[in-house]
């Protein structure tokens, strides 16, 4: 049995284990594939926007100073002297009283200095030529989008770390960049420890349960943004356990674990990491669940993390949330890898007082501008409905009273794209 | 040019297009891959949820009746008769002043009905044997998960729509899911229309934009969950759009189209679309951007549905979210294919009366548990800055005075992956 039992704080032990180098490798992937990665350099404009002044309608461009007095009782007769799709350049300088046809997106011809849209005018033909009647005055710059109004060249746009979401992605292919800098997905390997364990497709037996947390690590890994490679169910012994976890430091970027790491006399996780040159960075964490979740660090092959998770499935989702995936989202180079914090108003009682803090998993919900929160299911850490509805986590520092409905309570957000810097005192390390 | 231009409301739209059936093919995916699609089945518990009482804790299995008077002054001493790991089953019948060392997760066995966590306890040998002092009293039932305590066998869990999320995964695996009936990821063709686009990769020119809406949609489709089948730009000829459109009509299952549908010359897509049989649905919306999109209905190869966006960036992904998206997501069997839809406090003025609803792109924050929002860069339908970095559309519908800070406002959140049922009046019709 493994006997060091240091409790430290989660702000402590993610410090720590955020303070580690990892493996962040840049690729370059073409723009159709980079949804969903973060960028590996700063995104800078190469040009203005809108790169000329543009037409934003359909209609005409016109002589500001020949409309400037237009009203209903004296309409202003333009000439039309071209017409211009989007494309197309207008070669004319235009002269007083004259207009031309232009669409939306077009360049002002040059001495044009305002547009007036098609459904504000009348047209007519007369003679073999085109008229527009004017009925009301116009400015000089009336409906125009000039040159570098939404933004100048050069100007930094997106920066090392942002998450290259639909709108990043329209701001990339405006300024040309049709293959981008992004991190590759690390490999994450995932094993479960435990002789109680079932394959899923197994039938259930007395004393047995069926693993189930190495598929949602997996698909915890997933929505991070990583690959997940399993491997499989480890028996209770040292003996296995090591030659898996070491298998792995070999194979992936990142080693889970989930059962072995309590107090249990078949817990052989810590040691075992241990054993394979690991320095264990914690054991016991001031929160429940997950408070055995144990993080070791090992040198070799430029560094990596080993995070043992609990068996118990919803400590286990809380130290894959809390722990894993951090790390993962500093791997892909997330800028914003903690889940993102905010408040909210508790909904419901919670009286159970703990002497650490308890992370109690909670739905979330608006009410006049309002977040309420309030949790979601059976609160024991073997429970698994309450993962499952969970959209958010509440943070319940002990104190000696419980808490009440109305309280304001810190929420991690757990179906939020968008993340933290930081977590507490905690600054991302990237 | 094309003349149908009776103006429609969004809500009548929406429910309009959400009416038609759409094609939804229901395949097996296993487990590990099953992250991020939506159910085609309802998950129902298998077995009870623990599957027989057992110890959440590492301890010792005892009569709670042996130590109902247990305390500092009176320690209870008992001999530990048994030895059981989690996948062990104890075969002895515990008898008075007995108790059974257990780990987390093992059955408890025959005669206990209480859990003593190890650190509560003071283990001991003697004469070869071991025995555990206890100091304090314990209740009958104490520290027992219970046999169905999180769920009974039978119990719906999650119901056909709904995603799978992290969480959702750990309960497939629960009850031995291992392969699973989701939605099919539809393939959505994407043009670009306009003889004034230009390729990313080409350098600017006078009176030319770079495509940036493929590429931008092409990002949406894949956050939507499917896939995106690039069809490259097409010029502003009738021919060349209807000949893209059309293959495009037999290869995937929904078409999207940017730019050609607003009232200039060159403006062909809407009358492509009805010379292809679709019957369009809408070309005038109250809404700013988007109101020119174009939504049309085709009845040959099952129903398919057209969507032709405008070709103005911002006009477009406001198209896309509003209208792609939802479509999208019903074929992937989401049943909140709508962006879902809270309010919030408005933190700038927004001045500008415009005589339909405004959609403009914002960026929210949590302050005091409070929702709020301002808009984020230039207002403009062809401003690409600010969809980079909005996280919500403000709805502002038309009134006559403007709006200022203290204003209650309906947002939609774009980064939201839980979405919403409905849109207004309209009822997903899954």
């Amino acid at each position: 049995m493994y006997k060091l039992r240091k409790q430290q704080t989660l702000g402590d032990v993610l410090e720590k284990m955020m303070s580690f180098p990892v493996l962040k490798i840049e690729i370059t992937v073409p723009i159709e594939e980079a949804y969903g990665y973060y960028l590996a350099e700063d995104i800078v404009s190469d040009s203005d926007v809108p790169s000329f002044d543009r037409s934003p309608y359909d209609g005409f461009a016109v002589r500001s100073e020949d409309c400037m007095h237009a009203d209903s009782q004296a309409p202003v007769i333009l000439m039309v002297v071209d017409k211009i799709g989007a494309e197309n350049i207008c070669n004319l300088q235009i002269k007083q009283c004259e207009a031309v046809r232009i669409m939306t997106g077009a360049k002002i011809p040059d001495g044009c200095d305002a547009i007036i849209k098609i459904e504000s005018t009348r047209v007519f033909e007369e003679n073999g030529n085109s008229y527009i009647e004017i009925r009301k005055s116009l400015k000089p710059g009336q409906n125009i989008s000039f040159q570098g109004e939404d933004l100048k060249q050069g100007e930094k746009l997106l920066c090392v770390g942002s998450r290259i979401t639909t709108g990043a992605v329209a701001l990339l292919a405006t300024f040309g960049y049709s293959e981008i800098k992004v991190y590759k997905k690390p490999v994450v390997g995932i094993v479960a420890t435990g002789s109680e364990l079932l394959e899923i497709t197994e039938k259930l037996q007395a004393g047995k349960i069926r693993n189930s947390n190495s598929y949602m690590i997996g698909a915890e890994v997933i929505k991070c943004g990583a690959i997940a490679r399993h491997y499989g169910i480890a028996q209770d012994t040292k003996e296995e356990i090591k030659s898996v976890v070491s298998k792995m430091m070999n194979e992936v970027d990142l080693v889970i674990t989930t059962g072995g790491v309590s107090v249990g006399d078949f817990d052989y996780v810590p040691e075992v990491f241990e054993e394979l040159g690991a320095e264990v960075l914690c054991n016991k964490i001031d929160i429940r669940p997950g408070s055995v979740t144990t993080i070791a660090h090992v040198n070799e092959r430029g560094g990596k993390i080993l995070i043992g998770l609990s068996g118990n499935p919803s400590a286990s989702f809380v130290g894959a949330v809390l722990f894993a995936a951090p790390l993962i989202k500093k791997m892909l180079g997330n800028r914003q890898p903690f889940l993102k914090q905010v408040r909210a108003v508790l909904r419901e009682n919670i009286n159970k007082i703990d002497p650490i803090t308890k992370l109690v998993r909670g739905v979330i919900w608006e009410e006049d501008c309002k977040l309420h929160v309030k949790p979601t299911g059976l609160d024991k850490s073997g429970a698994v409905s309450s993962i499952a509805y969970a959209t958010a986590l509440i943070i319940l520092p002990p104190q000696t009273t419980g808490y009440v409905v109305g309280d304001v309570v810190d929420i991690l957000l757990l179906e939020s794209v968008e993340g933290s810097e930081n977590f507490g005192h905690t600054v991302c390390g990237i």
